[in-house]
């Protein structure tokens, strides 16, 4: 028997279309029981919104500060926090977390700087928490296989990595018109400096530096505003190089019309390549140079790293919901093993943390200083 | 504030894949507590699994009549009961919480004979309780949409239908050789006289007959046997033949090499076709005569029907995860209503009951018959 | 060097679609010189169209009968006549063309009956002629290699044949509108008691024979013509049984809206199965079973017989016209093999001759004599 | 009638690929009668080379300068050269046949200076000839009608554009071990100073200009050479702005493994999206901003653009050889046009002429000269 870790929710409110994903993430694997939340800092709509879930009167909190007081203070209180708000609440309320000695699953980007998520990475080190970021396209099991194929050498050296990311939804001035997701992801004081670079850019690179094993050594990048009146940017486009001598290319962008969620990555090496595409997320697709392209499944990939992140069997799929409840379970076992005071399942260790999410901003911080320069190459760090 | 119903499961012990399904499926989407279950006949393996999934002692029982009872007597006992055993258990046991006032969620074939079937639905008419059969690819939003398109005259008159299933898992007696879940499905008193046709032609023709709203009027059909040993069919192939004097093929076959779980339909009207893929789920394509395939997405196909079974935004993958969880939701709208005494929402109708399971015992035994009398056309009446 | 072979075409005047591909056909591989023709029966057509492909005037004739008279008597006068003509008039030019030592390349159905082809099968052998009927999608390289894959034993014994062809140009009642090449097609006089049978579907059953070198051993079948005042069938459906004891399906559909020429065949053995898809022919693939999909790609299959029917590098696609090139370069070799008293390059035989057209003749009686019996199963015989 | 050009080959004697390809080209659509060539500077590979083909004796030359001045001499001599060598040998051979008044259809690149390939452009104008540049992939009907979708309008504002063109024949050092294509292209001598670069990369850079029908101002690009000994490039990897604010990406690889021809182009609009893929050249996919992906194909697509370069009809694939046709069918009437007096027809302009070839050198100069400042932004002038 696998007991339930208590988690307490910051931000998720009615109509915080992630808010949701994360509490379908926590219960799918059922290693989670909700028991308290911050839905909103309006008191009346965190009521309304902990009503609307189920969720104990008086586990529902106006102010997150007070809930992570209160549930820090109980025997029954929470032990992990799940943070889903916009990204300039991130940082404080991780950062209050780890004081308190809760463990945090945060959504990403970690922070607005890369100043705030170093600090956050040192809370973390210093209070000894975990620190999940919920990346969830990392927990495809295709995309665990994908890293495992990489890893073992499979494609040989690498040469070519090839990440792009497509969106449409902000083709139009969206935040103009009323959209509430699209208003603070584009206004830097809730968004931060990054527009579709922080929002879908570093899953991109994320998923890239995940797959790989490997982090760019310089980039040299150009950030464009299509949309009139915008702010931030809509698209990213960059060369990179690696260490070893490999190159590649990585593009964001939200105003790809026609384009819904088309995450997809590819990575060639001396030996085979593999591709990945989010929008079809139990297939993985294998080639060996001067062969035949194989379609590798979830079921018949024959890997420890995809069965751990597999629900059901061949041929029925999973989807992006699993994905991202493989970053709670996987990060449930974590918080289990260091209070057990055990050694963690080696494959929960794919789950990314706050130190992929400082790797995040140092890749940020990057773009913005080449396209500051005209796109010169500029070193990762 | 929706709240939550009680249920309870039979069968779904240890090792029993469809049991962990169901059990995600309840909790996805938060419609339901698991609060008493019968997981296995054997006392100690009952324990064992109740304990697995943190279900509470006294509420674990070994027999599953003592189950009925006691919970149907208790102030906060179960109101739903979801059935995941063999299907030779399915009749007593559903027959037995319906009587006992239960709601029951049963998992397909409702049977093993047409007249099981159609005792069933004699009882849960007069007893007045929901039962739900869970045919899980029903539940997909796009297959929700292909019904309300078909529905909507979009395809003008349907000509033809063509249905197929196929896996590969059984191409070898795997029966003989210790998994436990082939030896029940090729043993006639655990899975009924029929073999492929009852475990998945069944959910070839169930999504035939919810897509196109139509049911064949005859069909000409002949069971095979490829695996030396095996009694019951491993394939089944057979012409259609619709009042409306549209045509069809369907075939299932659980020896068809290099198939995972290939359940398609393509449904050809006299303005356009369609055609859906269980393994790429979120997309369905729409054809207009003469004119461009079009990819219709989950998100984008505008159709409330699609909608209502979404939970994630477009490119989102959902999966089959999700689409069974919707049969459970589905099931929840019908339960409260009735429980509540309002009209349920009418999208959840879409969810297959016990009627549904009658008609496809009707198919069994059409297959049957014309397989006995070499391919002759069989009224399905 | 190799010498071009001296061609005459009868039919394929202007507005003939077929003609033209024919032309393209015999020139693509440079394997023939076209000298004289028929085009037209219409003297002032059969002179307009000559001018138009640049014919000499004192080669082209309007009687088809004279051309056969004339070349057969020049010295320099055709070898070989292609025809290129509605159905009904294949045998006699055909019968016409070996009597007077020609070689004949004709276009498929073979004739309008079963006895009219047994003759013309009789008459090939009794003058030693090269027969060569234009079944071009065996013309594929990835169709070679499927039948050399099955023949290889890769696929193991085989279980499944799956045949379809579906195209949507007849979906209404295109005959009475004026179009030609439909017209022809529906008068049972020109096309023969065949409709879509006839037209397509013996394409699927040829290359379901070719690629899996069987031939059923009985079929269930029905007609069905779905456009009021059509005479003929625009669609079929039937049940396959093989002497192996391998069961399939096999469909053709002028009615299937949205779909233009769907030519597809999968065959499943006890090891793997194969599927090829004319629309993308440039590709086969090949699963094994509980293994990978693989896309075997005409460059990269590594067979010798993929090899033969190929031009162009990995990755350049070939296509229709190429196909049907490749029955023209292999009925060339077939024929300065013969006049040239050397055993033929053994690749070369894969193209289709005059006692496939009478196997396609016997299906055809076949299917028509199971649909008048009510789609009783029906001898191959 | 049309009358068919005299046309002479220079090189694509015996083992020459592409050599083959240009032959099938000019004889598929009937407009051109191979008279004369010069297939090799070997007298004895001239004259066997020419014997393979069936080229009159006296037509052969194994001198090109000859060939040009005896031809050009004849009444019934060659009227265009068709020119197939390595790169090095184009500019001497076009200027040649230019002076000497022939027509010229060129494989690319054109020349390998910008230098040499302004001194074509500037004896074509003189001259007043038809210069062709084969550039195939602009001649399928589906880029065709890309390009006339984007020129309606049909994409709105055009903000990116993504070309790509792998290929992984070049992953081991092929030019080290005897293969001939490759020594060639390896080889500054014969190929110029871009490898990759010029073989392929000016394919994706003319693909992408011909659709949107814009050239870029400025990019900023690096070369890499992967395959240890190899001085040319085997990478190249850039960055695109437009004038009007788009953005976009180019990389073409000879060393991405599992790749045969994969040429591929996206355009993304304010209003919709095209991408096309080489390896399945009869679909064009368009998406419209928020909207159902269509797969656009040859038959259906409905466009004159598209309808000029199709032979056959919907479903019946065409190929490379087909596009690479249409150039020289394009460029037959030209020159028809040309020796005729009367205006061409409008959609032959599709060809690519010497000043596209021209604009392929500015491209290859801008690239190395962005190498050599380490990616700084270049105009392309």
């Amino acid at each position: 028997m696998t007991r339930r870790l208590r988690l307490a929710m910051l931000g998720g409110g009615e109509g915080a279309f992630i808010g949701a994903v994360h509490r379908i993430a926590a219960r799918l694997d059922d290693r989670y029981e909700l028991v308290a939340a911050a839905l909103s800092s309006n008191p009346e709509r965190a009521a309304t919104s902990a009503a609307a879930i189920n969720l104990p009167f008086d586990r529902s909190y106006a102010d997150w500060r007070e809930l992570i007081r209160a549930e820090a203070a109980r025997p029954d209180g929470a032990e992990v926090v799940a943070i889903v708000t916009p990204n300039h609440l991130h940082a404080p309320m991780a950062s209050a977390a780890l004081q308190a000695g809760l463990h945090v699953i945060c959504d990403k980007p970690l922070a607005v700087s890369l100043a705030e998520g170093e600090e956050l990475a040192r809370l973390a080190r210093q209070h000894d928490r975990v620190f999940a970021l919920t990346h969830p396209y990392a927990g495809y099991p295709m995309v665990r296989h994908a890293r495992h194929l990489v890893a073992s050498g499979a494609l040989g050296e690498i040469r070519l990595v090839q990440a792009e990311y497509q969106q449409d939804w902000l083709t139009r001035a969206e935040e103009q018109t009323g959209n509430k997701q699209a208003a603070w992801r584009a206004d830097p004081a809730q968004a931060g400096p990054a527009g579709c670079l922080g929002d879908i850019g570093t899953h991109a690179y994320q998923l890239a530096c995940f797959v790989t094993g490997m982090v760019p050594r310089q980039l040299a990048a150009e950030l464009t505003s299509f949309v009139p009146g915008r702010v931030l940017d809509d698209h990213v486009q960059m060369m990179l190089r690696y260490a070893n001598g490999a190159r590649g290319l990585l593009w964001a962008s939200q105003v790809a019309a026609g384009c819904e969620n088309a995450l997809r990555l590819r990575v060639f090496g001396t030996e085979a390549s593999i591709a990945f595409d989010q929008e079809h997320p139990n297939e993985l697709w294998f080639t060996p140079l001067a062969g035949a392209a194989q379609k590798l499944t979830r079921g018949r990939a024959g890997s420890a790293a995809a069965q751990h992140a597999t629900r059901v069997p061949a041929g029925h799929p999973e989807g992006y919901l699993e994905a991202f409840a493989q970053v709670y379970s996987d990060a449930a076992e974590l918080i289990l093993a260091r209070t057990e005071g055990r050694a963690a399942d080696a494959l929960a260790l794919d789950v990314a943390t706050v130190e992929d999410g400082v790797s995040g901003h140092r890749f940020i911080d990057a773009v913005l200083k080449s396209h500051a320069a005209d796109g010169r190459w500029i070193d990762l760090g």
